[in-house]
This record gives C-alpha cells, sequence and structure tokens, in this order.
C-alpha cells in the first residue's frame, strides 16, 4: 500500500488534539563523571512524572547508522520517509532562511568563488568570505533582470547564497538542471546544463543570469564567480493537514522549521520573542484552532552544536519548567516529547543515535518508569522505532483512526 | 532507494578501524540446571566488562523464526540480505570446501546414487558412502576430459561432491540448468535441461560428462550412478570495500568462512594455524593495511552441534581470555560481537534465534548493563535488529558517513 493510502483509508475525525514537541538534538551521549547523558542529567521532574505515564522508546530519523540534516529529520517525524521525500539543496536553502518560496520559483543554493585569470576555479569558497561582504554582493546581484523572470537573491552564510527564479509572465520553470560546480579547482564552471527537455528554457535563463552575475563579480575578488548546485523546485508533497486529517498548526522560532512545516502545509503560527515561553503563549492562543501542534526548541540542538553539556542540560530543564505543565495544562489527548535527531556535545554536531522519545495519552499502556532519558527509552516498550511511525501513533491514541477490516 | 545506495552515496573517509568478532553460532538455549545458556554460564570476564560500555540487541540473521545456513548468515552479517542476495547451491558446495572458483565457472552440488538393472533410482545418497570411498570415485571422475572445458571433481562429504566447468578457450558457460534429481526413487534421473536459450551449450556439455561419469561409475555400487543439483555462477555480488569504502579482511580458518568473504571481495588473510591465537597473530600483522576485519571463530559452532553446552561455554571463555583484550591492545573505534546465528547444544543445529550482540565505540550511548548474554541482549537498546544493519550502524561510529541531508 502506498505511503499515506492506509492512514487516509482509515482515519475519522474526533475532538481530541495532539501536541508533538520537538527539542531538536535532543538525544545525547554519556559524560565521563557519572556517564550521564545531558537529558539524563538534566533535572526533570515534569518530563519523569510524564514519563511514568508514559511509553517510551528511541525513534530513528532515518536509517540505523545515519545522520540526519534537520529537514530530512523533521519530515521523518511528520511522517514523511526522508529517503522517499527528497527535498532538492535548492529548497532547504530557501527554508533555512526563511524564504517565502512560491511553488512556481525555481531555486538553487550558489557558492561565490575564486576564479584566476583564465577562469579556472582556484577556491570553491571564496575563502569563506564573511556574512557581511556577502550580503554587498548578493545586494548587488538582486538587481540583475531577466525577461519574464524575478531573481532573488539573498545571503545564507558566508560563502553561501539563495537564487529562487520566479516567473512573472504565467510560464513553468523546471528545475532539472546540473550543478555548474565541477567539485574541483584548476577547471572552469560548468554551464548550467538542462537534464530534460523541458528544462532547457530554464537553463538558458540560468546562464544569462550567470553571465550577468559573473560580470558583477569580476572585481570583487576573492568573490569573483560563482556557482550554482541543487535546482529544486517545492516538491510538491501530500500535505499533513490532508492525510491526518488534522487542522495543523507549527510552533517555531528558526526559519528552517517553519519553512519544513509549510512544505507539508501546517500553519506556521507567529510567536512574538523568541523565547519558549513566547511559544507557549502561542501555543495557548490558538489552542482551540487547531488539532495538531508542532512544538519547537530549538535551544538544545545549539547548545550540543556548541558542545556545552551543562548549557543543553539547562535548556532541558527550562522546558521542563516552563513548558510542559504549560501543555498539560491545556489538557491534550496525546503528547508526543521526541527530538529531531541527536545532537551530542561530545560529537558537537548532530549524530546517528536514536532520540529519547515519550508517548502520552489517556490510553497508552505506559511503562511504569519513572525517568525519562536515553537509557530508560532504550529500554522502553516503543523499542527503537522508526520516526516515521510517530503520527500514526498519536492518531491512533487520539481515537482518530477506524479498524481496519471488520 | 536501492540496496547500498545510501551507504555509497553518505559513505566518507576516515582513519578509523571497525572489527566484527564473529562467534560461530554463538546464541544458545538455557539448560535445565540453572536455566542459563551457553554464553550465560561462561565466564566472560572481558566481554562482561566491554558490554557494559556498549549498545546491546539481538541480530536477525534472515527473518523471524527462519534458520539460516552459514553462507546466507554471514552475508546478512555483511550487509547482503540473503533473500536479495541468493548464491546458488553450487557456488556454496564450492566456497565450502574451499575450491577457487573462478567468476567463469559453472558449479553444481553432486550427489552420488544408486541405480537398478533398469536405471531407475533406488538410493538418492548410495547409502551414504565413506567420505574415503567418495573421494576415490572423485579422483575417477576427474579425469573425464571434455573438449574445451577443465572439469573439476572433489568430494565434500559421504556421497556429496562439488562439479566445477572451467571453460578453458575464452567461451561462456551458463547455469540456468535444471537439477539431474528427481527427487524420489523408482524414477531414472533427469537430463541436464536449459531453461534458458543461452545456457543450452553449457547443458550439452553437462550431459556429456554425466555420461562419461555413469560409465565410469557402473561398476563402483552402491554408488553407480549420479545426480547434479544446484548448477550455478559466482553471483557477481556488490564488492563490499566498494560499498562501505573499507579496505576489509578476513581472518578465518575454516574454507566456507573464507569463501564467503571472498565472494564479497575482502582480502583473506593467511592465518599460520587453526588456534584463535593464530588468528590474533594474523590480526596483530596487519592492523595498519585494513580498516574492516572480520574476525570468525569456529569452534563455538562445531560444540554446539555436537550439544556440548560445557564445551561451548568453554570456546567462549577462551575468546573472552585470548581475543577480546588483544582486539582491544590494538584500540579499535569500533568493535562489533555478535555470532551468524544460534547453534544451542539443546539442539545440535544451527537454529533461528537471533544472536546476542553487542556493539562498542567510544561514542556509543552504552547501555550499563554488566553482563553479555542472551537476556541482557534481549532487553538491550539495540533491541532485536536486523543482522544487516550491522554494518551500517558500524560505519555511523566510525565517523565514516555523512550526513544525510541539509
Amino acid at each position: 500500500m502506498a505511503d499515506f493510502e492506509l492512514t487516509k483509508h482509515l482515519r475519522m475525525p474526533a475532538a481530541t488534539k495532539i501536541v508533538q514537541l520537538v527539542m531538536d538534538g535532543l538525544g545525547g551521549l554519556p559524560r565521563e563523571a557519572d556517564g550521564k547523558t545531558e537529558l539524563e542529567a538534566a533535572d526533570t521532574p515534569n518530563l519523569d512524572a510524564l514519563a511514568a505515564r508514559s511509553q517510551l522508546g528511541l525513534a530513528m530519523p532515518v536509517r540505523p547508522g545515519v545522520t540526519p540534516g534537520s529537514g530530512p529529520a523533521h519530515l521523518s517525524l511528520f511522517g514523511y520517509d526522508p529517503l522517499a521525500y527528497d527535498v532538492g539543496r535548492g529548497v532547504l536553502s530557501a527554508l533555512g532562511i526563511g524564504f517565502d518560496l512560491h511553488p512556481e520559483d525555481v531555486a538553487a543554493r550558489g557558492n561565490f568563488c575564486t576564479i584566476d585569470e583564465n577562469g579556472l576555479i582556484t577556491d570553491r569558497r571564496a575563502g569563506r568570505i564573511p556574512t557581511e561582504f556577502s550580503q554587498k554582493l548578493t545586494a548587488l546581484l538582486s538587481q540583475i533582470e531577466l525577461p519574464g523572470i524575478k531573481a532573488f537573491v539573498q545571503t545564507v552564510k558566508e560563502y553561501r547564497f539563495l537564487l529562487a527564479l520566479r516567473p512573472t509572465q504565467g510560464q513553468t520553470l523546471y528545475a532539472n538542471i546540473a550543478d555548474t560546480d565541477p567539485q574541483k579547482t584548476g577547471v572552469p564552471s560548468l554551464p548550467a546544463v538542462a537534464e530534460d527537455e523541458a528544462s532547457e528554457a530554464t537553463a538558458q535563463l540560468v546562464n544569462e543570469w550567470i553571465a550577468a552575475a559573473r560580470d558583477i563579480l569580476k572585481d570583487h575578488a576573492p568573490a569573483n564567480s560563482l556557482n550554482l548546485r541543487g535546482f529544486a523546485k517545492d516538491p510538491g508533497f501530500p500535505k499533513f493537514p490532508d492525510v491526518y486529517g488534522l487542522r495543523a498548526a507549527a510552533i517555531a522560532t528558526y526559519p528552517m522549521y517553519k519553512g519544513v512545516a509549510k512544505l507539508v502545509g501546517m500553519d506556521v503560527l507567529a510567536v512574538d520573542g523568541e523565547e519558549v515561553e513566547d511559544e507557549v503563549e502561542t501555543l495557548r492562543a490558538h489552542w482551540d484552532a487547531y488539532d495538531y501542534f508542532f512544538f519547537h526548541v530549538k535551544k538544545t540542538d545549539s547548545a550540543g552544536e556548541d558542545g556545552d553539556f551543562e548549557r543543553k542540560a539547562g535548556v532541558i530543564e527550562h522546558v521542563d519548567a516552563a513548558v510542559v505543565p504549560a501543555i498539560l495544562d491545556l489538557d491534550p489527548d496525546v503528547l508526543i516529547v521526541t527530538g529531531d535527531h541527536s545532537t551530542p556535545s561530545a560529537l558537537k554536531s548532530h549524530s546517528w543515535h536514536p532520540v529519547p522519545t515519550l508517548l502520552w495519552s489517556r490510553y497508552c499502556c505506559w511503562d511504569g518508569v519513572h525517568e525519562f532519558g536515553e537509557r530508560t527509552c532504550g529500554r522502553g516498550s516503543l523499542g527503537t522505532f522508526p520516526a516515521t511511525d510517530e503520527m500514526q501513533l498519536a492518531l491512533g491514541h487520539a481515537l482518530r483512526l477506524n479498524k481496519y477490516g471488520a
């Protein structure tokens, strides 16, 4: 049976509410001192009490041993197998900076680079120019005009930028275009080559834009040229509200997570501030209007990426105190507490480790373990399970799935 | 995504070393006296200490309830789903006796049988003639000459032998040929019938060889005829070093295991002796030259097959003392201790029980359970998992996989 077909077949309406609380990069690794992970070391009385009445498990974002990026990791939590639902790099770049990508846009990831007097690439990253310098260049490139096209150019970070082409006269653009980056130095950039007939006109436009851009950049060494990679359009995934029959809202403060939520058709709610308390306010204000909330906490991941065990544990403690009781006060029917992936401070990066996860509902056969941590989840009754199962488990526990067969 | 495509896409170089220590038939069953399995009854201080800093689980070789042969069980440990990567019986016979099968060879498993004066089969196993008698017959059959073909005939055991046809004039042989064994008595053998057009010439050669062989055998009752089964060629599987990006070496003392390792493209290292200490010497001598070592221990399985609980526990104790510390002294980055399948002494045979498995790396979120055994592994955080996942988990823990998606 195709993806989502069973879910769409069985789902039924109900007046129940589901919250998926995602602490980004939640999973961690033991520290030397006492063998505790960040989550285990954190003092989390509310999560521990909740765990005692929940099922515990470890959620695998992609496949065993595989470390996910943020986009694939979130798609997985929303029930979309990231190997089947592939988002092009251009679209991920747009999501990452909160660019309002339209379905008709073609997006690409751009890299400034350095070329010598013969046009051969000498540095594929233009000496990693500072973001401020990059922003001046993308402002200049934004002035390029193409017939029937609006070309958006925005800095991502350092030498990386986003190019998005939007048709203004109803024409259709196609994104099956090869990278111009030859992936090595000492050779010239490649032209943008269409990989199917439909994409030829778009590739031609891209080449015109590249020529104009290089003309502008030629005096801005080390960023005196550029390459484009990962041409892509909005992949047109099945929409989350349609798949699950849920009015769905996303509460997040960072562009990437709002972007992925938007990609699957959730309403992205405005948050007045950057703190989890502000996100809780948004949740309260919209509680009645939605059936499902994706509630994203960013700072666990940032602390893990910085290798700061104590700070990561502190963020978890803060969520335990400021978010968990507030959500429970709203009386949800299903609450899942999880992460999109692990970000152990020991590794200072995303990792492949499956993520501690708790599923609470009044109809769950709770494990009765009074602690939410990697080790208790590793012995939990959910086992090590694909993160893509979470939404369907949530629907079941929310009494939103009909019986299969008579 | 096809098998290995994700792995090949994500793998990256690293200066890390992986050891997969395979105790053949490791898994066992509880004895009456104290309910302990062979592994649990064995005194294994080194494995227990390692377990405390490892993730534990039970590895399933094929599918629930399915008992694997040695070939499929090892393919699974190497990451090849044995249902998808099927090795013909002829090739397995060749591997099992250490025959140097070439890619152009066609191999078949042969059985001596008894026929009556009308050519009807009366015993499909020729009264299970002794191996020594069989060896005299295969020596005679080795003298058969076919045009453009070298025909190798070697005894496997008792009435079973290997036939391998090797083209000597550059021609191609094909193996899509039906068995000649009618699988019952009272009927004549079938001719070798090609099941596609390409295999017709080879089938004709086989029939010529059979005719010559029967002429030799006619006076050697009860082995006065023969049948051929499982015609096959080297299946040309993806090569392990290419799939995983690892310089891979196999250390084993028995032909079958060297053969399976060779089939997936590992270097098979010479071992000077038959003991695990000799294998350790080989590991030490080649440590710098490889990234991955398959280290095979045979005697656990032999003891299990003999139904000897104490001896099997003793072999495990010997590995604990003589192999585990020696491997750890070499400072690997990832060490997996597992088996290819279970061989409980209570059953005196291979079994379907998933296999106790331990994964150690400096980046594993260890379960903290100070005992390596079936029961602790059954509660471990790896859960009951497909053995085919082991290599991808190892690559992740060896920091040899790039992030999937941004």
